[in-house]
């Protein structure tokens, strides 16, 4: 069984860490989808409310929290940090582990640490509807309930095989008042479009954020909203991050490994940036690694060049790790991980050798899921799961070595709303994904080329 | 959104305490089922380890936890105290509302309280196997997650009804290493023969604890647990009251009212035993409720009088307000609330007039829910939404009146495994269930009749 760090709540961090001015070389612009000339803040504001656009496009390093939005942190931070002592005992070796634990807030997750304050900046510039898309449902419900607290409508378009056979998520984003329609949707040109071409269409994470985006640009009182991949989105979720250096002080521990799952890349982020401020200061030195699907390798196996975040290119062109805007991952049960990009910011740390990536199989890190939930008694969710296998795994590793190593990783949420999936697992259903290289060949060659 | 009382770890509780000492009438004794006459604590000993039947019988006020327990609790102990600014903006009025909130635990309701100290005290005893009962499934997923902290198997009798539909508490219990098998199952005679009678019977919570206690009667080696009912497991569960004292204590409240919803009656005698001491000594002096479902009324509509807790007729006859041990209560959604009888310590200071019961509609309670997760962030399992729609009804009456009512609720779980219930009353699928006079009638007549 685990042991609690608590964080005081006069310890709640007061700003978000922006990385950007850290970084040794700045990210590249963001580029209008048919003329490729870089977008300015004016581009977004369709989209997003302008305190938003600044962040996204901020350079300070700090960002102050606003009182309202840690008002509604603290109903559920600072989030607890647990020494593993159930695993650190089933693995045996020198390794210390700690995590950080998120599914401590009212949906079970990290995400509503940007859905609040997306939320909150929407109402503040008077918007009263906000358009997202989800896929398993974690974003959604994450959005639906941020927005039920500011009296803010919420339009989710869930991908529609997910839609068909989760039904959980679309009940708990009903439950806080939100509207779900399975995408892709005869609510937009563009679903209506795929829908006359294929009316059985499962659709996509980047066909649903089409629609989504569709819905804001066109419907000047409604704005769109995302739920990672963003500069400002990573950036509210690095409460995370400043919370565990803080913690991990209190017990005097350095930690020689940080290691989150990424999707688009939030909780990875939301966890390491801060890390990563202290490793560029010179003052830890951690080895940093995102773990992501073998389904969806964006970061170990992608290519770092420019490409759509939504399958329909109607976003604007961002520089990242992407297996082609075109990539449909295989069905896996980390929901929140089957993304075909990665978020800008993510993508370039990795280039710049900031960061390690790995990707794992879902029959491992259900597998190390399980024995993770009966030493420490979470169930965790199948995105985190991939974390937890990569940390024991460096454990292990420990262990042979004999070295003595501090181990952190995030663990984003739990796995309540995931038990079909776990149920999967123990029926012997779940099967691993390995793409053929031609697979991913065909869908870069869809990406479009930009010039320089 | 709600506001967090945070209790200082180091204000943990120490000790749980007993009521039976402070009681202005002993509890009526146990009967052996045959005979008819008091038993022993070495009667129970094929079921239960020493140390919890002499908590079964103790007439100490505080009984002390084992630090190893508390090492446990403190994983999610103390958990918080909320103010409902969210719920009393909502209603308007005076009120001032507070909720104690149990669903942080890892199995996301109060149940490890319990499941926690009595695994630990079989394996002290030495026991590597414990069976017991459980409905939809919320018991049947601590005691696995409490066994497998101490390494020993759980087997798990689950109404086949249950089971069949509600497959995730399943993979839960499976997930933690225990064992589940639906109800009546091949394990056990009696479970045979209702089989061989009747191959399609859905089962019932009273036939699941008939066949765990055969199963523990039968094996030397394997013990039986019960979630809720006796007195050692409720006073396992009034940490959550002691905590809610020094929690509101902090912020200088005195409650006028303590609310808990009620099947077996630990969530509610947790909350409120503790409040109970304090009014009887005069210190405070707030109306306590039970709120229990209208398909399952044994307090508002039972009979107080000798029954048994199982079907089967096998385990002793306690002193309670039941409906019938034949009584099987219609399909509500809160399945933790489904069970003909009452627990004899909650029984006993209702009969003494310690405390009001009320019984409500699930339409009403669904209904409530939605508007308490709308402002409040966190969705309720359906069982603590009788507590929250008692309290939202209190605050409405203390609206009427312009009284400046405190109220204190006990969320006892949160919904997040229960969202297909919460798609039915979206769905409009949700009936209210009213009990004719004459079933109730039927189900007494087969209620042991014991002299004197």
């Amino acid at each position: 069984m685990p042991t609690k760090i608590i964080l005081p709540e006069s310890e709640l961090p007061t700003h978000w860490y922006n990385i950007i001015p850290d970084l040794p070389t700045p990210p590249s612009p963001v580029l209008h989808p048919a003329t490729h000339e870089p977008v300015g803040p004016g581009d977004f504001a369709p989209l997003f409310p302008m305190d938003l656009i600044l962040q996204e496009v901020s350079t300070e390093r700090f960002v102050e929290i606003p009182e309202e939005v840690r008002e509604v942190y603290r109903q559920w931070r600072p989030s607890p940090l647990y020494r593993a002592h159930g695993l650190e005992k089933l693995i045996g070796g020198p390794a210390r582990i700690y995590y950080k634990y998120e599914g401590v807030s009212p949906v079970g997750s990290h995400k509503p640490n940007t859905a609040v304050p997306q939320a909150y900046y929407n109402a503040k510039a008077g918007v009263k509807k906000i358009a997202t898309e989800t896929g398993a449902g974690q974003w959604g419900s994450a959005l639906a309930y941020a927005c039920s607290l500011y009296d803010i409508e919420c339009e989710v378009y869930q991908v529609r095989a997910s839609y068909d056979t989760k039904p959980y998520r679309k009940a708990m984003i009903e439950a806080y008042g939100g509207t779900i329609y399975p995408s892709p949707s005869n609510n937009t040109e563009y679903g209506r479009r795929l829908l006359q071409e294929d009316p059985d269409t499962p659709g996509s994470l980047g066909i649903a954020i089409s629609e989504a985006v569709e819905v804001a640009a066109t419907n000047e009182d409604v704005k769109y909203s995302l739920g990672s991949v963003l500069n400002h989105v990573l950036m509210h979720q690095t409460v995370i991050g400043e919370e565990a250096l803080k913690q991990l002080a209190m017990v005097d521990e350095t930690p020689d490994f940080v290691i989150g799952c990424s999707g688009g890349g939030s909780n990875f982020a939301g966890l390491a940036f801060p890390f990563l401020r202290e490793k560029m200061a010179g003052n830890i030195n951690p080895v940093v690694r995102a773990v992501e699907p073998a389904a969806a390798p964006s970061l170990t196996r992608g290519t770092y060049t420019y490409d759509h975040g939504d399958t329909a290119g109607m976003i604007p062109l961002v520089k990242m790790h992407t297996l082609g805007h075109q990539f449909v991952p295989d069905p896996i049960h980390a929901g929140g991980l089957r993304y075909h990009g990665m978020s800008p910011l993510v993508s370039l740390i990795k280039e710049e050798g900031l960061i390690e990536a790995v990707a794992l199989q879902q029959t491992e890190t259900f597998s190390k899921a399980v024995q993770f939930a009966k030493v420490e008694g979470i169930i965790p969710g199948p995105e985190p799961s991939h974390a937890i296998a990569e940390a024991m795994n460096e454990a292990e590793r420990a262990k042979e070595s004999g070295e003595e190593k501090v181990i952190l990783f995030n663990l984003c949420g739990h796995g309540h709303l995931d038990m079909a999936a776990y149920q999967s697992y123990f029926d012997g259903e779940l099967v691993d994904y390995e793409y053929p290289q031609d697979r991913i060949d065909d869908a870069m060659s869809k990406v479009p080329v930009v010039a320089g």
